[in-house]
């Protein structure tokens, strides 16, 4: 079975590029998949509060409350502004989009830098999440949970390598599951705590968890405050429907703008019936077992519901990585055509597919799950900074925009670089809503990275910059090299002549050499064998052999440098330099190596070690061309 | 700097090879360079013993002695052995050798095997055990044992790279400094344990460590037997002088012998001291501080002479790590020349050293320490092994040899593979005393492999046969190399001709791909440029560029292949091998590829994945002659 052969087995027959698949999805599907990153962010959004506010004692747990309500209001101000976004950029308008046909350059490669981040954190951070539920639901299988991680990336990767398209069906399964699910809970919850229809009352755990310390003023406010940017955790994944609108069936703005409203009220009534429960029943963060496991075990018992919860809970958390496995590689190729991410980024694999961004997203994602050990809420503190970043950059280029609409006058349209936009009433108060959720994400941005910066913050704060100086590099490369290929002012001449010297570097005289030998001799008529001597016993027997091929070797100049050095290199290097500088300088000058190439791959370890470092050497020399002429070795090993 | 420029400043100028130094070392030097070893041995060996027996409890560590002595008697056997290896043997006889001239290729494989598996293993448990001297008189520097461990075997590495020779008197220092500190405190030991000269008696630790459990009849035997095998550690290193004969002074077997005996003594003697006083002191073995360590404090207090040792001891452990620098790599360049391990073992680096055996040496040693976390009394069980089954087959091949020489009659003498060997007599009791080695030496490598099968010995019984498998292996795949090569029955005819075609695979045409353009015309009449077509744009833009070069497109075909797929490299690769299979069977088909050489290595990455890919896939065709025409691209990153 060969390679190509093995690749097909694992990933299925290439698609042929006409095959493109422009399926449309009704608002049913599209909340289905859209909705999967934000809803989800449900089964750790609560406890993030929780795993701050409990350094206050579980008494401060009744804290849960207020400080989600501010995280609601957050979701809240975003999907209005994100409204905005989509009914100007029914193309699909992603921050990266938005900033540069409103901002610049800068803040594109800035907010998509944000992005990248994020979206590799949601992979490792749903993950994660998806195997506590998993571990929450049967203990004993706690031991083995970043195996269960990486191996659940490995499986994702797998399905979207072999070209999983967003097919609504897959994706609404689990995430109406999963939102059914919690809801029934929720209101079985409810029911009992104001003992609806005479049935028993909820029984409160009280645990009781003593302060580790009681902070005063600034410090209790700062406090609060981390426990709210924990809590902004939820807000990830919001913006994917703006991303996306291309995917709904026309009208498609409209629809993604119900969509998106129906979204919100689902994930914010969620989040809130969440914290009213789990706060009414005094559950306090464990390591071992989620806060939506406590829950849901405290409301419905170890039965049926608990357990459709606990698997929906990690399915959607699986769907949810999987949509990062969409935005990443999408967002990749958008900066690779602007060719500020290598070129290979945009080409799609066999099952058109950008399996370059696929592969580079699951690798990084596996490092991260190695260095938290897949445990999510480590990786919190990192994880929601790149999503406000983008918010911010996003609303700053609306407000911009909607500056640009205010000039207008009515009948007027004006031109951006992704569509058209015209004339509209009311676009003041746009405005200023979109200037409110700019400031807004922005101050959240800076409070998270301000009060996670020693968890973690930094490292997102250290790697943005990065990554906006890697495509500035990236960019300036791709500029160079077109300079270089360049045809415009290009004329025969200009073009380097062919010298008329073949130089063949050997350690001995054999098959392969010879075979080296008969090329060269085809192609020029000065050809010059050079050989590094290292000993008079060497010289000898080169001689020797050499003289047994007088009809090969006729005409050939055969030239021996004796070095009283192991490095046979430097020598051979030094010759071909000087030939190419005094004989033939700007010429082209060509080198034949004799290659070996053992049929097993372990043998190649035995070979070819000079042929790859003198191959290395000359890299240097833009003159020498090299051949490579082959000698296949039979090995069976 | 260039790399070159970085390598000579790390590892000094290149020697040349007539500078190989031969210095002959006198015998007390020569004790100094070969004793560090199996005198070090003494730093752990005693320990190895106790922390068997304790599990017996302290009370049972009495019986430290007894087995001590058990183990005296068989480093007096096994060099008494040696002393006839060296003189049969005296331009040097280690296990390979004696086992290749008197046993045959397997055993010699075996014996070979065995040793390197053991030079490995003195590496790590040598710096493991000086680390462990250090973190014994400086506690707080426990947590950092694996990074101190890894620290000195890079240091020790680099010093070898650099061509550190076993010059006598770097050795000398620490060597008798160690051995002047013990003997000094065994002498103050034993003077204080009998109370001459009317000193103070020596403080006795009262330690009571209960017993784990009380075995009977054969799982006490069993227990003495593992206990006895830990203590063989001490005989790691004798053979280092029999392998070195011929860096004696002349008369280099006597000298030798010298040496050998008075090696013995001192490393007995220092064995037998520290028995007894450990003994007498109840020391009991711990995890942070060594046996010796407790010792030294106990008898001279937390005195100069106590950092004295500690320091020393850390010093000859390190030494003795460095022992294997010389064999491991000496061992492999003899088995490289004997063609069963890659040829680039048996080169020699700018510093006459060679150079891969040390780097290999190094790698494997980093992995076990990092492994074993450092700790080397667990190391213990996979190390004296392989020392055991070489004695063991050495001594065999001496009884071997000593039969032979039985025969001879006076004035005869018979030609070995390496040395000629003349009558002598009283063969027959040397052949005896050979005999008992070999027994002795092959039952105990049996109580070892047994008593120590699961704490890791199962390690070496696993690699040993793998390493003897892959000698065979490279052996055999060098045997078809020189097959293929052979010029044996080869003449002009039967080379492969030369195919008049040059076919160009491009992506594009751009100044990259003319200049290779350039080079086929130059070399042949029938150039053929071939391109992947994935869209009608694209065949419209190449065909446009194409004809704006008429000149140096004059003559030239240019076939576009149309593809839905994204693939190019099958279709290229496909068009390649029938133009091959069809037009030209069985002749030498070139192909030229445009290569990009951007001058920053980082920019590499962003090019070349195609003639990366497509030089992977014309590999397996033996016809297929590679042209590289280079264009670089100054790219400032």
């Amino acid at each position: 079975m060969t390679f190509s052969d093995f690749k097909h087995f694992l990933l299925g027959k290439p698609f042929p590029t006409s095959m493109e698949m422009h399926e449309r999805l009704d608002k049913v599907r599209a909340l289905a998949v859209f909705a999967s990153d934000p809803i989800s962010s449900n089964a750790y959004a609560t406890e993030a509060i929780m795993s701050v506010l409990i350094v206050l004692g579980s008494q401060a747990l009744s804290l849960t409350l207020p400080v989600g309500l501010g995280v609601a209001g957050l979701i809240l101000l975003v999907i209005s502004s994100y409204i905005q976004t989509i009914l100007h950029y029914p193309d699909g308008g992603g921050a990266y989009t938005v900033a540069k046909d409103n901002l610049g350059q800068f803040p594109s490669l800035l907010a998509a830098a944000a992005l990248l981040t994020d979206y590799i954190l949601t992979v490792a951070v749903s993950v994660s999440a998806g195997v506590r539920a998993v571990t929450s639901a049967f203990p004993e299988t706690f031991d083995y949970r970043v195996h269960i991680a990486i191996l659940a990336i490995v499986i994702i990767t797998w399905m979207n390598l072999r070209g999983v398209r967003e097919s609504g069906t897959v994706f609404a399964i689990p995430t109406y599951a999963f939102v059914v699910g919690v809801f029934l809970t929720i209101i079985i919850g409810l029911v009992r705590q104001y003992t609806l229809f005479g049935v028993a009352p909820l029984p409160v755990l009280e645990q009781i968890v003593p302060p580790v310390f009681s902070p005063m003023g600034f410090a209790y406010i700062w406090l609060l405050l981390r426990a709210f940017s924990g809590g902004c955790t939820a807000l990830t994944g919001i913006e994917a429907i703006s991303n996306g609108v291309q995917a709904f069936k026309p009208p498609e703005a409209r629809n993604a703008v119900i969509t998106m409203v129906a979204m919100g009220t689902m994930a914010m009534s969620l989040f809130v019936g969440i914290l009213l429960l789990s706060s009414h029943l005094h559950l306090v963060p464990e390591e071992a077992e989620s806060i939506l496991s406590q829950m849901t075990r405290a409301i419905t018992g170890n039965n049926i519901l608990y357990y459709w919860v606990q698997f929906f809970t990690a399915a959607i958390l699986f769907l949810a990585a999987n949509t990062a496995y969409q935005d990443f590689p999408r967002l990749s190729s958008f900066l690779s055509n602007d060719r500020f991410m290598p070129g290979w980024m945009q080409n799609r694999g066999d099952r058109l597919v950008y399996s370059s961004g696929i592969a580079v997203l699951a690798f990084i994602a596996v490092l991260i799950v190695l260095i938290f050990q897949a445990n999510e809420i480590a990786m919190l503190p990192l994880y929601a900074l790149g999503v406000m970043l983008s918010f911010s950059i996003s609303q700053t280029g609306m407000f911009r925009l909607m500056g640009r609409i205010a000039h207008l006058k009515p009948g007027e349209s004006l031109k951006t670089l992704v569509t058209r936009i015209h004339y509209e009433k009311g676009v003041r108060w746009k405005q200023a809503l979109n200037a409110v959720g700019a400031v807004v994400t922005f101050l959240v941005f800076i409070i998270l990275m301000s009060t996670k910066f020693m968890e973690g913050a930094w490292i997102v704060v250290l790697i943005i910059p990065i990554l906006v100086f890697m495509f500035y590099s990236i960019h300036h490369h791709y500029e160079q090299v077109s300079t270089a290929l360049s045809t415009h002012d290009l004329t025969p001449d200009s073009l380097s002549e062919v010298a008329n010297v073949v130089i063949i570097p050997i350690g001995d005289v054999h098959r392969g050499t010879l075979r080296a030998l008969v090329y060269a001799k085809r192609i020029s008529k000065d050809v010059r064998v050079i050989c590094v001597i290292n000993s008079p016993e060497m010289k000898e027997r080169l001689l020797m052999r050499w003289k047994r091929f007088p009809k090969l070797t006729r005409r050939v100049k055969l030239i021996t440098i004796e070095t009283d050095y192991r490095d046979v290199i430097t020598p051979v290097v030094k010759y071909i330099e000087q030939v190419n500088n005094s004989e033939f300088p700007d010429q082209l000058v060509t080198v034949v190596v004799p290659v070996f190439i053992p049929t097993h791959a372990v043998g190649r370890l035995l070979h070819n070690q000079t042929a790859v470092q003198l191959r290395w050497a000359l890299q240097r020399y833009k003159d020498i061309v090299i051949i490579d002429v082959p000698i296949h070795i039979d090995s069976k090993m």
